[in-house]
């Protein structure tokens, strides 16, 4: 190593690694048009690398109805049958996915829409028969995603914007759970990123009182989550997208944070936004 | 500049530019899964830099027939209104292109599926309203696409594979005729590379006599394209394919080459493939 690169190894420590947003949006963002209009204008606002991931929202469901395809059920569990994984790939994978693109575009982003197959960002495993099958749904494993591969597409200058969609390396799409594949993708590229993952929900964070947007609960801790579990603040369905959120933090990814995409503004005017889940102080 | 530089300049010189296959198909090849399976395969053999274009095939038909759009006709001309572009999008955008993608990912292609409007790659203008209102139809011009930034994508490793879809910069998506965006992309690319063009369709190539495959015409260049005209070799619906050609070359575009997909093997192994148009000797 001769001298100037030494100093410049020396700088690159000093700094850290460089910071990245990866903001998860789902139905409550997509179905709405003056929603979405301003989410993508907040998410163009955000310094920094970024990567966006969209699930389906009703869109989907309206276009299968036209179709004449029913949705699958099996033991209340849908089903991701051949003619319903051809709706999501028209219409996570164009429709939405596109349509998402070219508004990022009009506002300044230099987005390009992604499935897992793209770039061979995101391969998963057709979920093995048990007692259901669940059809063509991909499940995320630990050699999932390649980090270098996806940095490579950010450091060219672009910007991903991630659908539900995945594939088997084999030449099948496949439809995977958006949380999950935000969840995989911070976890992945906190190797090489100060990874901060963002949920953007209904509610404007975790709720002291759930009927109440002014309880806001402003940071959780490991510590502090164990004590909400037990009094019984948080329970049913927002339990599990705490666990996964603890979760990636234990796996690497600096921070967590789930909020309202209206405050998402706030964060690039450093202002509070949503329930920050962190590590213990 | 220093010594080394002098002499990494000259070497990139004397070996020229870098050489750049964009390849066209057609509803002969997306339509019929076997001939997609061998083109994709033969596609991944080509060595060097390469870009897929696809159109739309008998697919998008379908799918507004199944969801109650009507193919809507103005003077004989194909309409796109709000409804088809939302079928296009999602077939073109989504189903063909997302399958495409993944298949060739499992040849080993590492294959981006791209709208012009990921990337910013090809912005259209919505075409003008003179006597018919064709709807979101995309005109190409001049400066529709800026080829640093689609070879930005190809030197981090990425194989582009272009549908039929481009965007107005302001939010907009719009259909584009995919033999036009093939062209409009070599002739742009022809500045960073030494590009050929080639259009995949249903007979071996230009032929002397249209119901005999075995009087395939070889070579064809300005001149001779003259002769042929005047000998009515050539006429009706070959004619503006070729004008086309024949511009592209003028505008710096290496050669043109119109063949059948079965034979794009060939290229790979050095044997005769398909019509190929090149300037004057």
């Amino acid at each position: 190593m001769n001298k100037s690169e030494a100093v410049s190894v020396k700088s690159t420590q000093m700094e850290g690694n460089k910071s990245l947003y990866i903001i998860k949006i789902g139905g409550n963002v997509i179905d709405n048009s003056e929603n979405l209009y301003h989410f993508l204008k907040d998410f163009t606002a955000l310094d920094g690398y970024k990567i966006l991931v969209h699930g389906g929202g009703k869109v989907a469901t309206q276009v299968a109805e036209d179709m004449g395809i029913e949705a699958k059920l099996v033991d209340g569990r849908r089903i991701t049958d051949i003619e319903t994984l051809r709706v999501v790939t028209m219409v996570y994978g164009g429709l939405i996915n596109k349509n998402i693109v070219a508004q990022l575009q009009r506002f300044g982003t230099n987005a390009i829409g992604l499935t897992g197959a793209d770039g061979n960002f995101i391969q998963a495993i057709k979920r093995p028969v048990k007692t259901i099958d669940y059809g063509f749904v991909g499940d995320i494993h630990e050699k999932s995603i390649n980090p270098d591969n996806i940095s490579r597409l950010m450091e060219a200058g672009f910007t991903p914007a991630f659908c539900a969609l995945t594939h088997d390396g084999e030449g099948q799409l496949l439809n995977t759970n958006a949380d999950t594949i935000a969840s995989a993708l911070a976890v992945s590229l906190s190797s090489l990123y100060d990874t901060t993952l963002i949920y953007c929900f209904e509610k404007k964070g975790v709720l002291q009182d759930i009927d109440d947007e002014d309880s806001l609960i402003r940071e959780i801790n490991p510590e502090h989550y164990e004590e909400l579990k037990i009094k019984k603040i948080i329970h049913s369905g927002m339990l599990p997208k705490l666990d996964n959120a603890f979760t990636a933090i234990a796996c690497g990814v600096k921070a967590v944070i789930i909020g309202k995409s209206d405050d998402l503004g706030n964060l690039k005017n450093n202002k509070p936004f949503g329930t920050r889940l962190s590590k213990n102080a």
